[in-house]
């Protein structure tokens, strides 16, 4: 029997294909955190029987989004926010009953999350998981390539679509906190953002 | 039609999970470095055609080998050694015809070769390919069980077993030329390897 590994997933390409890729070695789950700002839950757990995975849904306590919007607004953009609440997450995930091995959908060139290896290495012994980012070795362009032939995209402005990830909650809550436009202020501008519509199966 | 990837290929478990890591996505190759100094390209074909990938040999110029060797002797040990011979291999399979998409076998915790990212992206942007560490987001313990559902190991003393990896015809070249008891004091103590025997297929 294959050991179970908890997929973090966001509904996008890169923690679908992080999904697909563990496949023929362990018994996938796809997990969607979600903190009750956004519906994410449910878009997130559709698109996961899309691609043919069980999903689950972890809901971090609020506090955990509030104390980020803190360190967002006082850094001036979102990235340290953004590694806090992975950081959270993740622990969160490791103390879930079950739950032995941990997957993300890093890639090789992410600025953020970033998780570097002595604090994996750490993660790791003190929480008794095991922890992988399968995209870790791969550049972008190389990631496209093995998406093409393996997921149908749609790639849309991040304002026309809802994503499952932390940083739509957290524009979100920021949003009803400070406004919109000061929250516009504490993010890139408005990039494409993608989410995966179904699956090809050969 | 898939995309070839060029997967370096040492024979043992690491260059072998790469390739089966890789196998849904490309049209998988394996290549195997060879100076002449020891018979490892047959080996390695031996273990290919077991895992079920076509194999081909690399023949980098074996001065390659001895600017190698004459670091290893001025380091007192052989790590700048082999990142050397990893990045002329590197860059020599880049200029053979047909290759687009390298892979190697390197690890999250392995210490080398050692690519840093920079070196990665001016790597693929001068050579027009694409370059991908197919274990890189993966530790031991990790990469370990992915193997057990996938591989047939066998492990022994280095000395035992010819290992079809640079570090082999390091040793080899470095003991023809300087001793063995002057080479042994160059490498870490002698560990255990592995080598591939065949593949589980479901």
């Amino acid at each position: 029997m294959k050991t179970k590994a908890h997929v973090l997933f966001s509904g996008g390409k890169d923690s679908s294909l992080s999904a697909i890729l563990l496949e023929p070695f362990f018994d996938v789950h796809l997990v969607t955190c979600n903190f009750g700002i956004l519906p994410t839950g449910p878009i997130a757990a559709d698109i996961a029987r899309e691609i043919g995975f069980p999903h689950q849904i972890l809901k971090p306590d609020v506090s955990v989004l509030e104390e980020a919007a803190k360190t967002a607004q006082k850094d001036g953009f979102p990235n340290q926010a953004i590694n806090d609440i992975h950081r959270h997450v993740l622990a969160l995930l490791a103390k879930t009953d079950g739950v032995s091995v941990i997957a993300d959908g890093l890639r090789r060139d992410d600025r953020v999350p970033h998780v570097p290896l002595p604090e994996i290495q750490s993660f790791e012994s003190k929480n008794k998981v095991l922890y992988c980012s399968p995209l870790m070795g791969f550049g972008r362009a190389t990631i496209n390539k093995m998406i093409d032939s393996h997921l149908v995209i749609t790639e849309e402005e991040s304002a026309g679509m809802l994503k499952c990830d932390y940083e739509a909650e957290l524009r979100e809550y920021l949003s009803q906190d400070i406004g919109e436009e000061a929250t516009h202020k504490l993010f890139p501008k408005s990039h494409k953002q993608s989410r995966v519509i179904s699956r090809i199966r050969k």
